[in-house]
């Protein structure tokens, strides 16, 4: 409210692209109720933008947008489309006009224009510009040149592709790091040349894959260049090693978001029920250590830490469970000591019964035979049973 | 060879915990003989250190560390242990004195100090001063102080700790961010902050965490920062969310290490062998979007993607499968485009049999019901039994 030193901080845009990005890559596909379903639990995790598909790359892809894009009341919904005016039009038929980010795709290297598309410079600029004026003449004003593999483009292909698209009304500049080549410093640096070429008021968006394990460290250095959005997907599900994890980023505005001056719309704790509706509909089995959504993600086995936790949970924890809806896990296993069930018997009142406590931590933690663990919890009701069994025994003898 | 200008690189230490905190989270669990196998796997890898496990924390750590101690031949192996007496001499009869890294744990915050140890600064220094002299009492001289929660202890809890541990016979500092609570910039600066405490001879070596999805990022600006040591585990198994994964590292290294001024003795090629044993041995897996081992990390299945792939793969390729013992993949599913089909037509000197290849593509790309692929490879032989069929069908009729 007031003191000059505390910078005002910037409202970080966040752009879902697991029903595009995500959903293309191998194993992920969905009809279009999946992508329905799913939408609406994207939108309640608060994200600005969902990303619905590509209209022009099927018939599902355009049914998906125009049922995303009539159903969406807080995100805005956006499509994916070549530079061609067909992708246009049809996208334009998929979602309307209003409300609705037509991003239209620039070949942004050299590397693509010839390897890939067989089109000189030249005719790499004439497509953005045909086709940028040709999205405003049908009513769009939410165009997006998004440029792909941007990351490996030089200066002089990006400036005039760039302020020519500008130029033709596109409002938002996405650059993609198609090929997840880049580490951080690289990235902000590319970043920062570009947010210096174009106005304020033009919206710049990254776009980064995981191929090295960077995306979200290149994301946070291209919006510490300058960057106002960053497109990421649900568990980074997306081509190849995937992008960046929209979970991820929360946890970092959550916990970091003060001090990088960044805030944003996201409500963590609908994430863990996003996540699951789309491990179910694309049928993703959790990985065992993954940030947020992994199995062990806020589990711990090992006896070191978990004499910690049962003491105060700040000892091994820093992201909090519940802020992503989730649950904190004590795991007994091979690595629990000796303390965890001394724990547990001082919780329920069981006094000094050494034996059982040898007899509890000889069959459930130092015997175990294999790598599995139990609960907490059915540990407790394990003892429970035992104690009670040792009581009838002593009344009935 | 000559040129002032380029800086003369520095070899990064690389530090295996797979057997240690990866092993020692949830269903990760291994036997003696497991861990050694996979030791001998990971050393191929080229990795400078493989810790072999926690001797006190079970017979079985103790016995795999003899084991492991005893069948390494070019990696060096290492302990962890709590700074107590006790732990140090059993390190010592598991994995004898000689190249063996013994790692003295140190309580590195305020939180930990209370909430987990009941210790007070003053006793938490004093446990550090006896371990390490008792260590070099028993003919250790690979010593590491290896400070648990470092990221969250303050510099004047952290300086006369490590002062004095160097005092004392350190030759190694590791900074934990037990937590995973830092960004990049607040760990480069706290690495910067500790290697001006230390000597130039004084290894510094980073162990992050990947609850915030940074650990890879937070070792890099360790390693910029002063680090010569990043601890890493395959695939990134370990506590919570895991650590810094070394197939990761590796890439950078391999792609980046040049511009970095860094080389590793890193053999890429060797990766998959060891992680495929991991995955094994531990039952655990494969995500779909992992980089470098996911099943989609080197596969792609759009028509945009395959497109660009078939004429080249430099256009959505940059980390080459090859260099770590993978195969690149074109998968075939509902987001294939016609332009794969009529690719493979050519290859195979089939003409312009425009039903065929209309029928092959409603069958097996835009007709597929579900989310599911198959190889490009397995397509090719659908398509030559269609026409064995066909022309059998032409020579009998």
């Amino acid at each position: 409210m007031s003191s000059k030193s505390v910078p005002t901080a910037r409202r970080l845009r966040v752009f879902d692209s697991t029903l595009r990005d995500g959903e293309q890559a191998p194993g992920n596909a969905m009809n279009p109720d999946q992508k329905l379903e799913l939408a609406l639990a994207i939108e309640a995790t608060g994200v600005d933008t969902i990303e619905a598909g590509f209209p022009s790359s099927s018939p599902r892809d355009f049914e998906a947008t125009r049922l995303i894009a009539g159903a969406l009341t807080t995100a805005k919904v956006a499509t994916l489309n070549r530079a061609v005016r067909a992708d246009i039009e049809l996208a334009a038929e998929a979602g309307g006009v209003e409300r609705h980010q037509v991003q239209i795709m620039a070949t942004g290297s050299d590397v693509h224009l010839e390897h890939k598309r067989g089109l000189t410079r030249a005719e790499g600029l004439h497509e953005i510009i045909d086709s940028i004026r040709f999205a405003r003449e049908l009513g769009f004003t939410d165009i997006t040149l998004g440029i792909e593999d941007a990351s490996r483009g030089s200066d002089d292909l990006l400036r005039p592709m760039i302020e020519a698209g500008i130029e033709e009304g596109a409002s938002t500049v996405a650059l993609a790091d198609t090929t997840g080549c880049l580490i951080p410093a690289e990235f902000g640096a590319q970043v920062a040349r570009v947010r210096s070429w174009i106005p304020d008021h033009i919206i710049l968006s990254t776009h980064c894959h995981q191929d090295l394990g960077l995306s979200l460290a290149n994301a946070l250095a291209g919006v510490e260049a300058g960057a106002d959005e960053v497109q990421a997907t649900i568990a980074g599900i997306g081509e190849r090693a995937g992008n960046t994890p929209l979970e991820e980023l929360a946890a970092v505005l959550l916990y970091k978001g003060e001090q990088l001056g960044l805030t944003s719309r996201l409500r963590t704790e609908k994430f863990y029920e996003a996540y699951q509706l789309l491990a179910r509909i694309i049928g993703m089995s959790t990985p065992r250590n993954k940030a947020i959504f992994g199995e062990n993600a806020f589990a711990t086995q090992a006896g070191i830490h978990q004499a910690g936790m049962l003491r105060n949970p700040v000892t091994y924890e820093y992201v909090e469970p519940h802020s992503f809806g989730r649950e904190r896990g004590i795991l007994i296993g091979r690595h629990s000591g000796r303390n965890v069930v001394r724990n547990l018997f001082d919780q329920m009142g069981i006094g000094a019964e050494r034996d059982l406590l040898d007899e509890i931590y000889e069959t459930y933690i130092a015997g175990r035979a294999d790598g599995t663990c139990i609960e907490l919890g059915e540990l407790r009701e394990i003892i429970a049973e035992r104690l009670a069994r040792t009581t009838e025994m002593a009344v009935a003898s």
